[in-house]
């Protein structure tokens, strides 16, 4: 009953805190004789690295990944992969004025009346910092997915939305996604979102986002019915992120003003096997993968950390006021990208474990 | 790992199939001295049970839960309880002649896909006969909260769209949703939802739903991060029911529209206790509760079985067509609304046992 | 966290009071297209059935099982298998006179010590009535390691010590077993322990005993690093029966008075695959089976219910005293057997499905 | 479902391999505001650290702790507490000559079967080395017992034999233990030790042990039925310590050549408070702590590594022989009492957050 574990056959725990030593998880579940070197995870680490463009918090960090165990001469040993990275960059003294006051929008208020403990230091565990374990375990779980289904498979995460600036979809390029500072599919869409952000930012505000995740390649079956169904344990893994408020499978709550007639998937077979005449489901049915590309939406809120001074209150139950000056995302959408992508990973890694 | 059960420390487990003897679930992790009796889990099962109205399905099932273990003397023992109701009324022969044909929108292929058994009858287990289960599971939750609580809640949901016909806010009143046939709460657009779904089912068709779950008087503190957070528990819970594509918290999706500045939910202190300004995050900051009001929405896409031929396949890879002539609702949202109620119930009651 | 479920992917949750209504279990996890009938697990709670011999209780329960769920024309769907049984022979007035005393060596002091109330009628959960479930959930088991092997394996279990009278392994014959009504591999020793248990009797005493369990067909491979290792499963299998105090594996408490030199199996190559020439580690090695026979003993200890007075405690914290005059085993260990056989299945079953 | 991990609401999970970088656990579900230092830890390492005696293994480890998360200005915080122990003395060339030879009577042969990998370098993740961060994560699990039963409790374990020789009890101080190499609680039988070990390492060979584990202060209460009563997880937790092959509770297997009448615990008042007249049943009834002492005792076979030459095979399947000339222990059972201790204090932990 480990809250700070994620997965039932593949399985990570993440420990650490935004402005302790070392942040860390633990793999657990990995088969043997899977290659994994520290470059397969340092690639993924590295997309979802702070300091790394204008729109994204300015805090540095290498993110350095160690592998600790569970890896013998290139090849993972069935046991556990420790992995660990070392926070560089902790200005904790950025925080010392909040000590006692709390963040409205974060989790300050509510960690405190939990445990009873105010760690100040940049959100402490309960920092977006936490995610870059996401994305190492995700790393890893991509590894999985590659050796179980010994063929071609495809995550893609992009941000469709921020404010209510909408990507169109026509426009849809993959290739495009890793060229531009938001993970955006659409290119005519840029100059946009830049002014977008730069005037949020001016105002003292910031920014809420809708990302898509895809996945193409997953076999028919994967999903256990009642409760471990594959929508359902997607769902969780997404509103686990921090500042996500809605999660949603193909289409959506749009769904709700189409009719059964047109929702429908409707089937076919060719070349002997059956194929779907549209996907509106997003690649699941019952719980179960159809074998159609998965598509997932969450939406994650604007970010709480602002420039404008807001009303709040601090330990001693005083009235106050707090605006934000660390370094933050205007948008935390953006590098919500990559541990969107993480957590598709080793959710379905979980499940291609537990199916195949 | 049992995918068939729900919850850590408050637990259950279903079994049974749409047209098998019996359904049923055990319950676990109940404390011991908790008055329980068959009336206070029929209360929520009569809410829920097929036949009521004309605008959901005509199957006749009397819903007669039956407490099998568990109960001393009127009191719970800490030993779990196992409940079963006899199926009575399953016109298995209405479902021969679609014995080889998978009804598209419905689990038939991925099931058949993933277990390589064809259990044509209503859907077999996965049936949305199972959620009557959820709501037996979820009355001895509510117990629990009192238990624990040892103060007043409230559970509130209720239907807020229809197709593409939503309340006005403004119009909702608690007390008219047990009023009327939808479970909703705005009385004047009652008029406008009983002919929407008249003029639907005479197309053939069937329609989505939304239904917003709200409750009050949950204390500051549950939820545990990282990954088993408040919001992301519920999100799995809400997901996991028949149909639901969609789950949102707080101002959800619509957050994205918004900036920093108007989404922050400002703090202040009242009688000397914190008190929140506003209420955009539904009540849960970094998956924690901040003891205001919970709020979650999630949608149910439009009834899969609908009178309508649609293209399908065949258990022998052949191509068809079908239209469903069953007793089905032409809007599943409407009956979803007691079984949302219900996994919330549950959801609460594991946490207020994981953190109370 | 279901503590009434044994097991991790394959499992079951059992539920019922010696006195209740009926006893039952679901169990999970059983993979889909595997036979199973009634007789199937009949058979088997037949050998444990009570009633059966002038050596065991004279309850009459005919322990009829029933499916009710997870199988379809023949054959398990991979859905949850709901079992029960009615109870029928309650004679819950014999247990009127003793509903305020807790009979000592029993459960009921601690019982109501946690759970703050008393169901006297013949120990309510804590009845070892509940090991029935046991044996029909063996029962499944055993279909899946032959669905999983698909080569024969064969697991024996037998009484090997009542009381201080140890069997001759020399003479251990497993067709003699069947034939007596002590699961006794050594048709020597019969005359003893009938007398041994006529006298005991006689004395308003009971015996303890020492079970073996045995199997052979098992692979290389099952048991899971570090804190699932076969053994340590098996352990807690067998120390969660009612009664048990010990359990060993291969040479157990014995392998102490051995040296290295002695204790070490050593390896061979036969027709090209590893064997050994002895398997004093009860074929297990690291908690990895190593291909072996696997053997496992645990001790029952003395039955609790006896007919001397014994002096105990009420609820009122009074003194009083208490003897048993109901229909009791006067060696526990003798009906264990088929438990003990029951809990290696469920538990090999499992880590066949965890390994292979 | 992670086989790395041990215990369910306070929880660690071990990782790291003998002669890997590093070793290291993350303890999960501890209570917030402990106060927990890293002498709160070291001070148990010590007792089991390697290189302390002439009677065990010469390897040299500081075993020095560091504590990387959850715990902040000197209390725990609530959230995973991550410990690490680098390693430092891996003489990994002692073993390059055994690269491709399986040690009898070690994991090597079952772990290269089941994961296709050999991990020569001491035994890689099935060493005893991996002991350490049990006996790391059972100081944190002594505080949290200090933490919630706000009272006095003490855990004893001590050797109370080595190979055929057995201690006195009625020369049992507790004393005494912490003053000799052996952890032995009767000083008159050291010499004999000290001899019968000298005399076996001499001949090449190896020794067994039986050691005692006792915990006074527990409350009446403890375990959950049916599956996880207390003995059945104490069974599970010191079936998991390497070359454990026996445990029993309170009289164990002795209780089997016991009648009824000896062998029940009495029950008697006293300051208005039940108390028993004997503890035959080692603190423990229908798998829940009875208040009294509770007693465990468990066996480790003679150490596997000797430097008499054994017959084995190697991974091409080839006959071979082997002896071991590393630095070896004895008798493993010696370290194994503070291993016993911390395996005790874990359980209990989980144990005492799943019921106080």
């Amino acid at each position: 009953m480990t809250s700070n574990t994620s997965g039932k056959i593949f399985n990570f725990t993440t420990w650490g805190e935004s402005h302790g030593k070392a942040i860390g998880c633990v793999v657990d579940g990995v088969p043997s004789q899977i290659s994994l070197s520290n470059e397969d995870i340092q690639i993924h680490l590295n997309k979802r690295k702070p300091g790394q463009s204008k729109f994204t918090t300015q805090r540095k960090e290498k993110d350095e990944v160690k592998i600790l165990s569970g890896v013998f001469e290139g090849m993972t040993t069935g046991h556990p992969i420790s992995l660990m990275i070392n926070n560089e960059d902790q200005r904790s003294k950025d925080y010392s004025n909040i000590a006692n006051v709390f963040r409205p929008g974060h989790a300050d208020y509510t960690y405190w009346a939990k445990y009873g403990i105010r760690d100040y230091r940049g959100g402490g565990r309960s920092s977006a910092r936490e995610t870059a374990m996401r994305v190492a375990a995700g790393a890893i779980a991509r590894k999985i997915i590659s050796h179980k289904l010994k063929n071609h498979y495809q995550i893609t995460g992009a941000l469709v939305q921020i404010g209510s600036s909408k990507i169109n979809y026509d426009n849809w390029k993959n290739e495009f996604i890793e060229k531009n500072d938001f993970f955006c599919p659409d290119e005519s869409i840029i100059n946009e979102w830049e002014s977008l952000i730069k005037k949020t930012r001016k105002e003292g505000s910031s920014l809420g986002a809708v990302i898509e995740l895809r996945c193409k390649g997953m076999p028919v079956g994967l999903g256990e019915p009642i409760y471990d169904k594959l929508d359902a344990d997607l769902a969780k893994a997404m509103m686990s992120i921090n500042a996500v408020k809605g999660v949603e499978i193909g289409n959506g709550f749009e769904s709700v003003s189409k009719t059964g007639i047109s929702n429908i998937d409707e089937m076919r077979i060719k070349d002997n096997k059956p194929f779907f005449l549209s996907n509106n489901n997003g690649g699941i049915l019952g719980g179960i993968s159809t074998g159609q590309e998965l598509i997932v939406r969450f939406c994650v809120k604007p970010t709480s950390s602002i420039t404008t001074s807001k009303k709040t209150i601090n330990t001693k139950l005083e009235e106050t006021e707090i605006s934000t000056e660390g370094r933050h995302d205007p948008c935390v959408g953006i590098r919500a990208v990559p541990v969107g992508e993480a957590m598709m990973a080793t959710t379905l890694a979980d499940h291609c474990l537990r199916y195949l």
